[in-house]
């Protein structure tokens, strides 16, 4: 799409405005930008300077930030309704990424290597493109170091800075055909993993070597791992540890790996040995709540009915008192909007319980049960919201998967 | 080793004092905090929380910070002199690691989703320990969101609010036995992998391709992977991308990748073909300059002896105009204590060039040549200092490696 052109925009401007063409919907980040009373927005996060970008992401710097005396900051500058003003402020070696033209900001500085020189840079781009008076900065403020803040405070003193969390995650909601393609992939890789290393470990593997080989599974699939959550036996305990899955004992692993930057996030279920009738009931006790949520799933269906449906499945399951449900919007980063429920533990204003569900949606569903005596037994699936219902992404391995013998 | 007592300690204090064993020379870092003026740190990057909590790191968020509605900060609270009441504000998924006596601070608070809950909660333990009156606080402020520095100001309003990196990076300048290990590690198997990328491509191959093969066999290797730089043929540039690889072209791979957080960060090259006399003349004249600037290298030895050696044997290579050298302390981060150039880019005060090396002090001796007709072409390796002179990690593979046929 093209860029639209400010209300306030003269002649003069548009002749001299070169053409530029966000690769997201700058129109909708614009209202949400003047719905929040932005005028300016620096992104700061590896997520949200990747959605800026159109699916960038400075390959040097995807695992550690650390670098020399101070570590890397990447910030894009937008300026709302006026995104031919946009400034990308870069390390260093991203020269080599703006030879290669992977930038559609008209302005792309790469002159820094510190997290003060590289907000001094935004600063000084500001400067020289803002109208004079008051203006309100949206930052992401979890993500901006304090000595940055601290020369974005001194170098724009009028400048109020804000929160911008909830515009820039609400921009990220509705996904694109190939934001979908790549949550899929993401998803049925890290199953196909999964479903690798329960086959090729059996008694006597313990968590730690799981994990790791999860991890080389992930890797040779194309995929990036980020993590791996593990129990085995009747422990609760998920972390990696010299703990040995043993004969007759269940074990669960839940990875999160991204593709693209995509996250794919799943829980699957293995057995060591022939699982028994009471591990398929509790299975099937989870799996009954899982289908349960899913049915609501559509366009238009509002975030709350997905709750309503999976808890008041659970609380006709035998184990309620040991299961809990959880569902989350999902995409570049493991729990973002929508927001579906009304209790989350931290309260922001882009909460979505209430709003209508849109095409595109990408939600993680998860039931878990804490059994006393069976352990940790749970699935997560993944499933885009379309018109008329949902679609599941790497939805498969979900009984009991045998370890090796 | 025990934990110092501090000289203010009272007879009461010994009593309740907890006998704690930090894993780190804790009697070295109060000097430093002492030196720097700082009471209490409060370590924020994974690299020294990593190093304050011996060899620790939460692997839940080895790869990503962001999770719901904010992101990842743990923090390390550790009082100058009193190491018994340190502190670790954690995740709650941190619990699991508390259960498994991953930490050896007395007190671990693992109730924490967010920066401002973190910052919070550390906060609290703060006011609970601290003496009456004006306190000097060290921050990791690149390290520290501004949302969490604005709890805790607003929380300490009395505490000033000064820089830790110096200390924090001065304590892990020389490296323990069982660091080492882990450099060498990271360092060999960088090499292996480079060399059976080299091998396994030949004309046609991508560099795209090739960076993510390099990042597949690390992985293999049990490395994490961190980056690759690649260039071919007469470009400079050294971004992975869709440019292939020809037949009579020079091939650099330069990987930072870590073993338990350690980085191996090492440059060699490759050819595709049969690499001609001027070819071997240039790979000997870079070589030339990395073995002068071995031969200071010892304990006792001073920083910029390197940096001397180093540039007189470039001043007398043919290709000086077109050629630099940097030699850089590496460990947890890959530029880091000791710092070797005075005419680094960014200054701090805790640069090295007139200062003694040390036992255990690894070093990175990078040459680089930008040959306008045959392109990129860079030798860096990897140096631990010894009492009598120094050790190579990872020094195989220094000649023209052939790519396939």
């Amino acid at each position: 799409m093209n860029a639209p052109l400010a209300t306030a925009t003269t002649a003069e401007d548009r002749r001299s405005a070169p053409l530029v063409t966000p690769p997201f919907d700058a129109a909708k980040l614009d209202e949400l930008l003047d719905r929040a009373g932005i005028d300016v927005v620096i992104a700061s996060s590896k997520h949200n300077i990747q959605y800026l970008l159109g699916g960038y992401r400075f390959f040097f710097f995807d695992h550690t930030d650390a670098v020399g005396v101070s570590r890397y900051l990447p910030l894009l500058v937008y300026f709302k309704g006026r995104p031919e003003r946009s400034v990308y402020v870069a390390n260093s070696m991203e020269s080599w990424e703006n030879e290669l033209g992977r930038f559609w900001v008209p302005d792309v500085d790469t002159s820094t290597w510190t997290t003060r020189d590289a907000m001094q840079r935004a600063v000084d781009h500001v400067k020289k493109r803002l109208e004079p008076g008051r203006v309100r900065i949206g930052a992401e403020r979890a993500f901006l170091p304090a000595d940055a803040e601290e020369v974005l405070r001194q170098g724009l003193p009028q400048a109020e800075i804000v929160e911008a969390l909830a515009p820039l995650e609400r921009l990220r909601a509705r996904k694109s055909a190939a934001e979908l393609t790549l949550i899929r992939q993401a998803s049925e890789r890290v199953v196909d993993s999964m479903l690798s290393v329960f086959s090729s470990h059996g008694p006597g593997a313990t968590k730690a070597e799981m994990a790791e080989a999860l991890r080389r599974e992930e890797t040779q699939r194309g995929l990036v791992f980020e993590y791996c959550l593990i129990a085995a036996g009747a422990s609760q305990n998920r972390a990696p540890s010299d703990q040995r899955w043993q004969k007759g004992e269940v074990l669960s692993l839940d990875s999160g790996a991204n593709y693209g930057g995509y996250v794919g996030d799943l829980c699957r279920m293995g057995f060591s040995g022939e699982p028994d009738a009471e591990l398929e009931d509790l299975l099937a006790e989870i799996d009954t709540i899982q289908q349960a949520a899913r049915k609501p799933i559509r366009a238009g269906a509002i975030g709350s009915d997905i709750y309503e449906a999976g808890e008041a499945a659970l609380a006709r399951s035998l184990h309620r008192n040991v299961t809990n449900f959880v569902a989350h919007g999902m995409g570049l980063i493991s729990h973002e909007a929508p927001r579906l429920s009304s209790r989350a533990p931290v309260k922001y204003d882009g909460e979505d319980a209430d709003r209508p569900l849109e095409a595109g949606m990408v939600l993680s569903i998860e039931t878990t049960m804490h059994h006393p005596r069976r352990g940790f037994i749970k699935l997560e699936d993944t499933l885009a919201v379309t018109e008329d219902g949902w679609e599941a992404f790497g939805d498969h391995g979900r009984g009991w998967n045998r370890g090796k013998a």
